[in-house]
């Protein structure tokens, strides 16, 4: 409101109504740092997950054309890094994409073929979003660094930002995009981390902003609502224990309804439940769960005619895939948030199983 | 604020949330493109301006690649539609640049010999966000018509929308971008219209939102709130009369104080502005404005350490140009703002002349 209302200057212009935009988007860029252990000049902040994904695998790839034209991803991918690779595919690259086993995870021996001397990117998701599946982005460092393969490592942690302890240096990542909105910021904000010395091309050409790294006048309101969700995190990883235990519960009451698979591993980010909801066709649940206030997706809310291209890598069967729910948790999510899934599910199968 | 407490949803999800979501967006899109005179489905949200003329530019060009090579724009265009030019011309496209009189004014000679049978894309704005000068967008078209070429036509609105009637179709643009922090939206929201028929090249891939045009996930609160700006805007051209009023008064004001030269054409849209103070340097004059509470430019904020590219283009001395400034009206200037601009600037001129 403050950012709409007092502060609303363009952080470009140089009169002090600019400079106190500035000032408030250099305190969001802190905090966003801060929460990574990153320097604010590591921090560019974009639309979105969408926007950072993009800048992250075109900015990377046609930044190291000289070096190579490999590239190493995984058929886990949200669509904004799964569609830039295809798009870098018809421009000539060559994209290797690791397969998932049936548990959403995957093989760190595949891992090992797919990385060669003339890898020029690897990106790797850290945490699924459709599975919660957690992704080995560490070992892809070990790897390049063995092979000295001249590849960036980008990894999506969208999924991961604000519910794990994240540290892309420690993670070994050079670039690493992390979104407002799902820690409870608004839609329209995100950040890409671009490691200190690692040099990308744009996406966004224009005024210059953001080191030259994404034109156009930030959008100071919600990057500064941006900042302030980070500021109120929780110590990362400290909300762990209760999602752990919610995600037990509702694995426990789940197995007790007849026809009922869970499609998330069991090591994975308890914040994510994938389970299939039998001969209930995904959408058919979902608004009669949503009649009673309780709100899941079927697999990722930005690709929802086609089946889930994550629960099909796992080589899932086209019934489990079309009955497919994915559960969010958040540090608010409660006991009696679980009951009134898990009934829910339970009325939905003794309704709907039949119909 | 409702969209950020209340109808919270994305608008990809298909429980009741993600619906409510989605009507708010349509809702907005439905004011966007009213006030354009066009259709819904013709209207592209993007994160603003900057987002928008590189969709446009890109977008247009890459997909008539197959149809030519040249394209044709103005040494008045913003940083964000003139970078993407460069970017294209290291792609192989031939870019040629019309030059601009010391008006600011582009003459229509020279658009009729630039435009050829293999011109792909013409871009030009409506009204120069630097000087208010208008372009000539409409012979344009007649030409691109006249000469039978396979030429888009994109025009960057951002300076005239919500100032001036404005209506692509009639106007004959293809594509054209808008930006909601010029009509006092929030920063971090625009559209681009994109005729019915005309096919572009996304530049953002991912969930495929906005009919795969620009995937990421809509950010609905600016979203609604520019379609609430734009429902608040008055009656196009009603507000004309009065700043056209205050800008006679702030020239004839202007024109009694010694030096000050004034770089905007008298039949520019009335909403800038641009003169040069004399003597005193563009930054420390408007620092000395500032502190009196008058806030105004230098150049255009976006490109804020070079000489404004505009002023140069258009044949001014070093002095003018380092010593211009832009002034922007609203529709809730007023006569004050006008006599504590103008008062201003004379005691500047007074004390800061010699320093």
């Amino acid at each position: 409101m403050k950012l709409m209302t007092e502060e609303f200057g363009n952080p470009s212009s140089l009169h002090s109504l600019g400079f106190g935009a500035k000032q408030e988007l250099e305190a969001a860029r802190g905090l966003v740092a801060s929460a990574l252990g990153a320097a604010p000049e590591e921090i560019c902040f974009t639309s979105g997950g969408t926007e950072g994904n993009n800048l992250a695998s075109f900015g990377a790839a046609l930044s190291r054309k000289r070096l190579g034209s490999r590239i190493v991803t995984t058929r886990g991918e949200h669509d904004s890094v799964l569609n830039p690779m295809k798009e870098l595919e018809r421009q000539g690259f060559e994209v290797a994409y690791l397969s998932l086993d049936g548990l959403g995870h995957i093989d760190p021996g595949q891992l090992e073929e797919a990385i060669d001397e003339k890898t020029i990117l690897v990106s790797m998701m850290l945490v699924n979003n459709e599975t919660g599946a957690i992704f080995p982005v560490q070992q892809a460092k070990r790897i390049i660094i063995r092979k000295k393969a001249p590849a960036l490592l980008h990894t999506d942690a969208v999924q991961a930002f604000g519910k794990l302890p994240l540290n892309p240096e420690k993670l070994g990542a050079d670039l690493m995009t992390v979104s407002a909105h799902k820690v409870h910021g608004p839609k329209g904000a995100g950040a890409i981390y671009v490691k200190k010395g690692v040099r990308i091309l744009p996406r966004a050409f224009g005024g210059g902003q953001e080191r030259g790294l994404r034109s156009g006048t930030e959008s100071v309101p919600l990057i500064g609502a941006f900042g302030e969700a980070v500021r109120l995190l929780p110590e990362p990883g400290k909300t762990l224990p209760k999602i752990e235990a919610l995600n037990r519960e509702l694995r426990r009451e789940l197995a007790e309804l007849d026809g009922v698979e869970i499609n998330s591993p069991e090591d994975g980010l308890p914040y994510v439940l994938n389970f299939s909801a039998g001969r209930v066709r995904a959408e058919t649940m979902l608004h009669f769960l949503a009649q009673r206030g309780v709100m899941v997706s079927s697999g990722s809310a930005c690709g929802k005619a086609k089946p889930s291209h994550v629960l099909t890598a796992m080589g899932l069967s086209r019934e489990r895939i079309s009955s497919a729910l994915r559960v969010s948790f958040s540090r608010f999510s409660t006991e009696e948030d679980v009951r009134a899934l898990t009934e829910g599910v339970k009325e939905g199968l003794g309704t709907l199983a039949h119909a």
